[in-house]
């Protein structure tokens, strides 16, 4: 009954690329105004076995744009507005490709939609953090997924040529929904009328013209004869708005960012700052987080100097890519235990340097911006998270953020070589989750006091420090056991949890995690997603008669008409 | 490929009782404290097949307690707190039968956990509405679906008899999740810190004692020998504890609730105040609801004199029967048509008088609370709603709020027979939807200024009044069509919206019904349920080798390991 044939494949997936290697995107930098072009190439699937027509997409196309991205951030500081446009003629994106949908596991297809979903969210992080703009230049039609993309944009401007339209035909063509935050971003962040939504997702040609506006689905629509100059005017209007006085000012030259290149063998990953080794046996695998080897930058300049050596960056790319491999590749590895290795006081040193220069300085904000979208990533990866706090780690502040994101935090309270954890500023807002909280407001839900006191010490400028008992009483670890016991502890603990069945530690993960707060974010990827997750399971969607079986066959699909 | 064999049983099920009719549960009421005591008759499932052991429960156990919670509300005012205890030894309960769970169809399963969290969130409901507090005596186990309702309570003691647990089992056991809203409770209202709650909920045989309260799973436990005395020192503190001075006071006599008796044929069910005829071939119903037939109670003791014929309450017991009766017993029925029938100034003048009586009079307040739960029952009801304005409706006020909970509202525009709407004072704030906002405020998300002003003017005694172009213009109708297009127009919208995957719809209708905010009630039913359906999908829950199918037989579940 294993999904694996399917899920994992021959060839392990990588998640690297650079614009020189771009098969399907091009980036075209003039000034301050980026273009993001999508020519998607029909050939060059990700795997055999579909044609990428009509700028239609699959992983490969996203792992492109999501490198755009993160490189317009870092290595195009400069660059104030990106215009998202097709390079096809009359078709903007056909939206995720349907025979790739239709032929994939459905472990695949839930991990896509959430990399997909973690792409369009790091745009909107980019415009709310990094001042840049995304303006989605729909040249032509936008379908499903297409035009879920310039929902992620800032701005929509559609052309007005009688026949392209702006869509989300999932729900009628294929019976599932759209997968990458449609439902949520057309009512929540476009405040699209829910009667009005209600409509356009259940019309598979989609809305054009001027009742486009009417219903906020884009912000203006052009005639193709003016569409080029209206593109150039928004761009400029937006390159030229101001961005608030909070954002330290982006200028060039930016920081490139280099291959990661992992030593990646089947049992063990090294990477520069972690290490994954994986008990295959027990479905564990370990995650070795490396504190700093030396003292932070001492300024901006020599920040800027270390470029993508800063210890903060190389581990969060890392700590990212070493976390989309393992939900594709690895994706039988049940739990994931956090370990950390270094010195605490050095992990302080670099935290709260980088707080400071975060303050004044873009390529440092950056950095943290990084980290805090990585450590998200975590929060939604559907593993089972144990931190493991033994003599030798450096859980503090942005470290301890790893274990706050854990499920579960066991402490080794051995008095012959205690454990130390401590507390930093990135602890208190910069790192947030995705429902707004921070890691440790969500833990202390029921003890504000303690976590404004905590706040109040690390404010004043303290680095509040917890050997494993004061951990225990702060609750920032779950067990705090000896070393008679702790070794036995952890292993039983493990076992059973890997003994569970995955898909319920997936739902109950995914809503213990999130306590308190909701935002978007969280609405797409607690709701939207499981409702997605539902339907991609059921026969009437992926059934041999189901619509998105049919989709592209002669024959209709044939539903069971039961509503539940 | 249907499920309608196992879901619409050969005998309809019905949603009323009383507590002379109760197989499950005792109400005895001593003045401002009611003891509510169930002792689960094992022989008296709803269907012959399993045994209901252990104050395990099924729909048949949960219809008691709603109504049981309802009559407390009604026709005993003078009641403050509610006991809920077990009337068997060392069990509280063992939660929802699960031989009953592994043998229903999945529609059944989803429907029975929407059924039990509204009867929870009511008891949420009274507690914040009506001043009742709910005090859970744990005098055994409370496992699963058991800890669940004491969850739902203000208040929760166990028994500490070395034995006596609160526990999440359904993760280890079954594999699936607690369907009735522990996840959320706990750490959302409860606040368990989330670790703790991740091993609480992995945990088969729970958590007791002391930990049970450092762990803030329950508020405090008591000897067996103390117990009963504990039960009573907090009952008699809640009872005094000072309710604010929001509500008015509640006092006796109460408000009888007689049977509703609906003339339920086939394709034709006739209740008093509204209709539902069903349309089998094109799977729609029409729900007609009738305005007031007389002018409203002139003041509070008219409306206890009217009791239970209040226009209002009727409508609302009726309209909350009747949508449990095709949640069960018309899974099919894909679409519902909501009409209404009536005199636009006569709904405005009850409305206009139960929201001045809701003021100071506590059986008018406790009838609009009552729509307000219809409606939100309404709003979580997995069928598309359509709205049809048509000459003689009267979509005002309390009735406006079945058009603006529908998907969309189709309004003939027609010169010689104009249609009314309008709105009245409970058009802002006393029937809030689930997540907290009006309906109106989630329709004008985008106009704020306009729903202000429309506030406004209702504030300043208006009623605004709208035919269908002008309601097209402010917002509160679809689409409006002249006398030759409107029957085409819905006709054909009912056709294709019948013919689209009804899992689909039923996720997008989830997404798209609740845009802005959140609350636990919209995590329980947008994030919980969603998660939950999945699961119940899952061969790792219901497949031959699942947990859910395989508990209680010697084999072990067999898992596929795929985390997804």
């Amino acid at each position: 009954m294993s999904e694996t044939a399917t899920t994992a494949a021959a060839t392990p997936l990588t998640f690297e690329t650079e614009p020189r290697r771009y098969k399907h995107w091009r980036l075209d930098i003039d000034g301050a105004t980026a273009r993001l072009v999508w020519d998607v190439k029909e050939g060059e699937p990700l795997r055999p076995g579909y044609a990428l027509k009509l700028n239609s997409y699959d992983l490969g196309v996203d792992i492109e744009l999501a490198d755009a991205i993160e490189r317009l951030r870092f290595e195009h500081p400069e660059v104030r507005v990106v215009v998202l446009t097709s390079g096809k003629d009359r078709v903007f994106s056909a939206g995720a490709n349907i025979h790739m949908l239709a032929s994939s596991s459905h472990t695949f297809k839930v991990n896509f939609c959430k990399y997909t979903n973690e792409t369009r969210l790091a745009m909107e992080d980019a415009s709310a953090h990094s001042g840049l703009r995304f303006l989605a230049a729909c040249n032509g039609i936008a379908a499903g997924g297409g035009y879920e993309l310039a929902l992620a944009c800032d701005e929509i401007l559609l052309v007005d040529d009688g026949n392209s339209a702006v869509s989300l035909p999932e729900v009628p063509l294929l019976g599932v929904l759209p997968g990458t935050g449609g439902l949520t971003r057309v009512v929540d962040k476009r405040r699209v009328r829910r009667d009005h939504a209600d409509i356009f997702c259940t019309l598979a040609e989609g809305v054009k013209g001027q009742r486009a506006v009417d219903w906020r689905l884009v912000d203006a629509v052009a005639p193709k004869s003016r569409f080029d100059a209206a593109v150039k005017e928004r761009a400029a209007a937006l390159a030229a708005a101001d961005r608030g006085p909070q954002a330290p000012p982006r200028r060039g030259p930016g920081v490139a960012l280099p291959p990661l290149e992992p030593d990646v063998a089947k049992d063990l990953w090294a990477y520069s700052t972690l290490g994954v080794a994986f008990d295959r046996k027990a479905r564990t695998a370990t995650v070795t987080l490396k504190g700093p080897d030396g003292p932070p930058p001492e300024d901006a300049a020599a920040a800027h100097r270390l470029g993508a050596n800063l210890w903060m960056l190389r581990l969060s790319r890392e700590l990212s890519d070493a976390l989309c491999r393992l939900r594709f590749n690895e994706p039988e590895v049940g739990l994931l235990a956090i370990k950390t290795l270094g010195n605490v006081d050095a992990v302080l040193k670099h935290d709260a340097r980088m707080a400071a220069l975060a303050q004044t300085d873009w390529y440092a904000r950056e950095v943290v911006l990084h980290f805090a979208r990585t450590l998200r990533r975590l929060d939604v990866t559907a593993r089972s998270l144990f931190a493991l706090v033994e003599p030798g780690s450096c859980f503090a502040g942005s470290l301890l953020e790893t274990a706050l994101a854990a499920d579960r935090t066991y402490a080794l309270d051995d008095s012959a070589r205690q454990v130390e954890m401590a507390l930093s500023p990135l602890n208190f807002g910069l790192l947030p989750m995705g429902h707004g909280l921070t890691r440790l407001e969500a833990r202390l839900l029921s003890r504000p006091a303690d976590h404004a006191s905590l706040r109040g010490r690390t404010q004043a400028g303290e680095t509040p420090k917890f050997d494993a008992p004061a951990a225990l009483a702060a609750g920032l670890v779950t067990v705090a056991a000896d070393d008679i016991d702790y070794a036995d502890e952890v292993r039983v603990a493990m076992e059973e949890r890997a003994s569970l069945s995955p898909d319920a530690l997936t739902g109950m993960e995914a809503s213990l995690r999130f306590p308190g707060n909701e935002t978007p974010e969280t609405k797409i990827f607690g709701r939207l997603s499981a409702w997605q997750n539902w339907i991609f399971q059921r026969p009437n969607a992926v059934g041999e008669h189901g619509a998105l079986k049919c989709y592209g066959r002669p024959e209709r699909p044939s539903f069971d008409w039961t509503r539940t």
